[in-house]
């Protein structure tokens, strides 16, 4: 009976290895599946945080306009290099997990076969032991029994070197596959993150090289609106008087004037750059021409 | 008029730099704030698939063993970085942001004081005119409007200037704050993401450096229970006859002793390690021994 009990350890070995593998592998494609999707996440809001930034841009003088617009192409690269990070986290460690499960289910029907075979051994034996306490005269009933046994056995050994094959196999495989599965999430990691870094070196010199100074300059003529019309001068000159204290705002009336012009420059001139759902790239050499 | 007009139109632009700042920092913050939240799912992810690989890897032979703690260390490193990465980002990147609200609610408040102001200027000028038409010859009354339209105009450019000065600072300081924050944002990502590269490198040398044959031959040995006891080995001829084909799997008969022997000897020696809720540091060492 020791060569059952045996089989039978040895089958619990097997049965832990098949349980084992289901349970973690379950376990690592849903965490890397939920792992992914939350990535998938990230990206969705800062795809949106680069929408608005563009928006944005598009509201403000040239200098910031160019500096945001900048930033938000930069942006929106690692976003392209997170959205291919996603889908080859799905495609190289998601879904070789996921097959695990037809591969699992397979082993632990071979599992189950042979514990079958295993329990008619049992059965054959139990047989032959009552034969020999009961009638232990009749040779050919214990003979006939005996060959049944011997039959069962041979059934079951055939079957336990098939079974160690079969374990060893999705054993090495398990272990391969568990290997090449976590390297490839790291080289995915890892390119991305090495991506990321370059394309953030990049936005960080558009940030370091925007001109505040400038930028403002164009803010305060906007806002008095000293644009270099000088022929507009002459409306100075309609004032009340100079000594009434809002002659000194007399700048002010050319605001008026100045930003119909401008209005009407950028309607002809610069129309693209008025509409913030037009194509982010055109729009992005606008401001050089 | 035209200079009432003027001021309209500049306290028009000023309320767009306001509105537009208020619009697109609000916009920024929430995203920012969303985005640095989906940061922290991702982190919890990962989190999560570290205590699992960790469990995983205290049911497996030593190499594969050495091999998934090693890398979950260093997924988990991955995430004490990602976790300085939200915590940055929500004291450098969401929190400056939603400081603005408090500025542009104040700074909404000192343009709406000059609008009154204004209005006031252009009832007196109205009242002025009235008189003018209605009572051309009263010199008093009209020198008594013409009085209140000075004081009122007086009001409305001292405001102006004020007004002016501070949206002049409120741009200057929306403008190097922009620059600021998202300056930091990207120094933020740059920092977390150059980590990760740097950990992850160290990851792929650690699954690269994985003997799987050495772990298959623990494996087998584990299956086979060929630990090397052989005296064990005359239980061998207590088996029925060498004739019987079940005496071939006679090796078997030691893997219950053997592996009762293994749990009496772990028990004593090695019992940390098949503990999966014992302290990961404690079992780092406990294969070597």
């Amino acid at each position: 009976m020791s060569i059952v009990l045996s089989r039978d350890s040895q089958v619990r070995v097997m049965e832990n290895t098949v349980t084992n593998a289901e349970k973690y592998f379950g376990q690592f494609c849903s965490l890397l599946a939920a792992y992914t999707r939350k990535t998938a996440r990230l990206r969705d809001k800062a795809d949106q945080l680069v929408k608005q930034l563009t928006d944005f841009a598009n509201t403000e003088n040239p200098e910031m306009r160019a500096t945001m617009r900048n930033f938000a192409e930069d942006l929106a690269k690692v976003q392209d290099y997170r959205q291919a990070e996603v889908e080859r986290l799905e495609t190289k460690v998601v879904s070789p997990l996921k097959l695990y499960g037809a591969h699992i289910k397979q082993t632990r029907a071979e599992i189950k076969k042979f514990k079958q075979v295993q329990k008619n051994e049992i059965k054959q034996l139990e047989k032959l032991e009552k034969l020999r306490q009961k009638s232990p005269s009749d040779r050919q009933m214990i003979s006939q029994a005996e060959t049944s046994v011997q039959r069962a056995s041979v059934d079951a050994s055939r079957t336990t070197h098939q079974l160690e094959e079969m374990i060893d196999t999705f054993q090495k495989q398990k272990l391969k596959d568990l290997q090449k599965i976590f390297s490839d999430f790291v080289t995915i990691e890892m390119v991305f993150h090495a991506k990321a870094v370059e394309v953030y070196s990049s936005a960080f010199q558009i940030l370091e090289s925007y001109d505040l100074e400038r930028d403002l300059e164009d803010f305060r003529a906007k806002m008095h609106g000293v644009y270099g019309h000088y022929d507009a001068r002459p409306l100075k000159d309609t004032m009340p008087s100079p000594a009434v204290p809002w002659a000194l705002t007399g700048q002010n009336a050319q605001t008026t004037i100045r930003s119909q012009r401008r209005d009407e420059e950028e309607s002809t001139e610069h129309s693209a750059e008025e509409d913030p759902v037009e194509d982010l790239r055109g729009q992005g050499q606008a401001p050089q021409q």
